[in-house]
């Protein structure tokens, strides 16, 4: 997300506004008077007048040109920052330019004794102020956004502000879903838009914020001062990180804490987290009290651009991984692509995978898009990352809507995940990451595609290959292949299923395969047939 | 249910399609032939032939007379019992008279070797057997149900019997739900036709009956029965009576164990049990991958007439009972009144009260029905308690069908549950039942309705009056007014809900109320205002 540059005249309230905006948004705040008061530990009326206007505006452009090299930031500018372009040039480049601007005779009224300020008379200020407006109006008015701040409280300016940066610094999609249609909101370091997504959802009052300890000291005070700014009262709650937060006697004590804490029949749950803990709460949303609503917030690749949208919540059960579970769509998502690009390598990789899958079964620009923005997505470069994720939910979104409970189209997402399943089963959720399961699960989807006479040798190579450039492998060793497909045998069992495979026939173009021979299965897992 | 009797010539299979039927519907299986062959241990065509035809048939009229006095049973008949118009008269009585019939030529052939057979002629049985169908053809042709036999096999001939009594025994009410109508079959001794209803509904497999162990003993064999002539293959699961069924740790086990038995995502939960039972494992078959069809065969009064429908389930968690639920309707429900009626005085009263409920916010005419039979249904007449289930569930089903979860029209339902949940939470669910706290919560609702000026003394003291003929208790005591009022303020926080209560203002009239003063509530309660 841009940074915001707060520009306007003495009195508009550039600093309290800029100061809450910060707090919400949980970066930082800077205020170049301020700064350059420290500096020389002196008011800027007395360097003013000691040192001359023009001295005073060479100090301020290089305090500008600091905060600018800065990442994040609100900053609150002095009046005359305006006044020149080299200032404006920067500010531009590093943020929105929003001004705070009400008439000027409201303002002297707002100031009263104006000692502190340089270019204010004291005797007539409202006059002063005039003059000022007349110099510099045209500079506030081609801002990027320009409010009117004569009648409005901090707090409604503050809303405003974050209600044109919902706009402009987030991409929304709409999944259409029986319950009622819900937005996906993308962009990069929007989490502080979390209150503002909630109230246009109609959500307020109690509500549980759900997380990890490790995203709770990251992320949990932005995530609590967004909701408080949009009038919730969040009580945060702890799991554990990844499977152990789905346990079934984990999941019993969170109901009894959501009660202790006087969360009723209309509390939201805002889950922030990888896709493990939106199971786990969401599955919590689902029965707490028949349903109470749930908001998104993934934190990893995976959970972003694949389980954070379609409805499906679940907890393990000791006997079976997803075993109790429920379909349960979100009031909204917000997807803060920076929490994935802080998840580190391992993470992205196993979003990659996911990604990968779409490509291949649905999606050929898809594919040149991975193809050529590895780099930067591996990086991570958060815009790619946006991109990626944009295009993977918009696709999902699609798809969920046709076929709410996976009997149609959703049915081609489940490429490489049986063989996955049975990989995963087979060496007890210990030896690969999903991510490398579903590697390692597409590969051999694809080996059987080829074997079945469905697709080309340079279509598996294509696949083979930019898994190997994710990092993600592409072959399993150290598992007997019998054990794999014990394990598949099994599972197809117990979810009634025939032996069905979802397998690529062409770049983005996926298809539902019946009744494959378990032969050709033991095949593609590397197993020979017995000597006649 | 009314008893079967099979009619027939000889060869038409009367006694092994009687006895599969008794097998299924759980009936006991009577054959007058054979019962006559045991009596005089002498082959029937040695009987005809020394005492001869005269003789046998004034036996066979006595016998007749012996079986028309049970209460419950599948008949074969010898073949000439359709002669006399006394055993026609007593058969028809007692049951549905079933014919099976088949051309004579078809039968003789059948027959093969007929020294067993009376009336049949060894020579040429065909010629017999035509004599036997023009004297008899016109008695068997004006059967209740006439069966051609000629190329069914036993089975299909069963089928088709239990079609003919599903159509005839059990009163239909569809329930119109998003997720796709449902079914409510009432009737009495109807239990024996579920697997005929599950085949109707689209069910199939592997499936679980969950019952308690005291009601596994007693209609356990005839449900399974039932669902296995229907190609079902139950698994039996037992659960503790009552609350204790909807424990957390309980629950979680059945999880394991319905994965243990080969339960998949297709198969269907029986649930045949009183209301707690129902919440339990409706909220198992509701979340057991993700959702799997369920069955409700309510075993109480209660659940027959209010439970069973509406798609309600949850289960308990130590800190408040049914904390965590779902919405998952059932794909059919299987009313056998004649559970109910075995269920015992304590359980009916409890259904009777949430009757009165129906009745003052919703039926009048009910409420006239249930003064008017209130003998009949205590006694208990099964024919009064499927005219009371029938009401309440057709006036449910048109509720729910308006308002599924429970925003408008619904909400009537609550009458006198504010209370009632106060009061059992202020006893620690000790005390009272769930039926006697109901009746002493509709009292204190329906004089809330006088204090407030919207029902007269007369409809209180009308609502009294049914209550106490039910034997149920009007009024609390040995408990606190004041810790039913910290209950009911306490729980009202909890669901967000405002003082708000369902009160009658006529018979069958209810209206919400909302915001009514809580010093009103107080002084219902018998609390005194402090002096000023």
């Amino acid at each position: 997300m841009r940074n915001i540059v707060l520009v306007g005249l003495p009195g508009s309230g550039k600093s309290s506004v800029g100061r809450r905006l910060a707090e919400i948004l949980g970066y930082p705040f800077f205020d170049t008077d301020e700064m350059i008061e420290n500096r020389y530990e002196t008011p800027i009326t007395d360097l003013f007048r000691t040192r001359g206007e023009a001295w005073f505006r060479d100090v301020e452009e290089g305090v500008v040109a600091r905060v600018t090299r800065k990442p994040r930031g609100v900053l609150a500018t002095g009046g005359g920052v305006v006044v020149r372009e080299a200032n404006l040039a920067r500010l531009r480049q590093w943020g929105w330019i929003v001004a705070l601007v009400a008439p000027p005779e409201l303002l002297a009224q707002r100031l009263g004794p104006a000692d502190h300020l340089p270019l204010v008379s004291r005797d007539n200020p409202a006059a002063s102020l005039a003059r000022l407006w007349a110099e510099r109006s045209s500079k506030y008015l081609s801002a990027d956004l320009v409010v009117d701040v004569s009648a409005a409280h901090v707090d409604d300016i503050v809303q405003q502000i974050l209600r044109f940066l919902a706009e402009r610094e987030q991409s929304a999609i709409r999944v259409q879903v029986p319950g009622g249609p819900y937005t996906v909101y993308v962009g990069v370091g929007n989490l502080g838009l979390l209150g503002h997504n909630a109230t246009v959802a109609g959500l307020s009052g109690r509500a549980a914020l759900v997380t990890t300890p490790a995203l709770d000291r990251r992320y949990g005070d932005v995530a609590r001062e967004a909701l408080r700014a949009a009038g919730l009262r969040p009580a945060t709650f702890l799991l554990p990180a990844g499977e152990p937060a789905k346990d079934w006697s984990t999941v019993g004590r969170l109901y009894g804490r959501l009660l202790q804490e006087g969360l009723d029949s209309t509390s939201p749950v805002f889950v922030l987290g990888g896709e493990e803990l939106g199971d786990a709460a969401g599955f919590v949303a689902a029965t707490y009290m028949r349903g109470i609503p749930l908001v998104h917030i993934p934190a990893t690749l995976l959970a972003q651009l694949d389980s954070c949208v379609g409805g499906k919540v679940a907890i393990n059960h000791p006997k079976a991984k997803n075993l109790i579970g429920a379909w349960h769509h979100p009031r909204f998502v917000l997807v803060d692509v920076s929490l994935a690009a802080a998840s580190g390598v391992r993470s992205l990789r196993a979003g990659l995978a996911e990604a990968v899958k779409y490509a291949m079964v649905a999606d050929a620009e898809l594919l040149e898009f991975l193809e050529n923005r590895l780099e930067a997505l591996l990086q991570p470069d958060p815009r790619a990352l946006s991109d990626l994720v944009f295009r993977c939910l918009a696709l999902k979104a699609r798809i969920v809507s046709q076929d709410e409970h996976e009997s149609g189209p959703r049915l081609l997402l489940n490429y490489g995940h049986t063989f996955a399943y049975a990989l995963e089963a087979a060496t007890g959720y210990r030896r690969f990451s999903h991510g490398e399961a579903v590697a390692i699960g597409m590969t051999l989807a694809a080996r059987l595609a080829v074997s079945l006479g469905l697709a080309d040798e340079s279509l598996l190579e294509r696949q083979t290959r930019l898994l190997y450039r994710i990092g993600l492998p592409t072959h399993f060793s150290g598992v007997a292949p019998t054990s794999v497909l014990d394990a598949l045998l099994h599972d197809k069992k117990r979810r009634a299923g025939r032996l069905r495979f979802v397998v690529p026939c062409g770049p983005g173009r996926g298809q539902v395969v019946d009744d494959v021979p378990v032969e050709l299965v033991a095949r593609t897992l590397g197993l020979q047939p017995s000597p006649a």
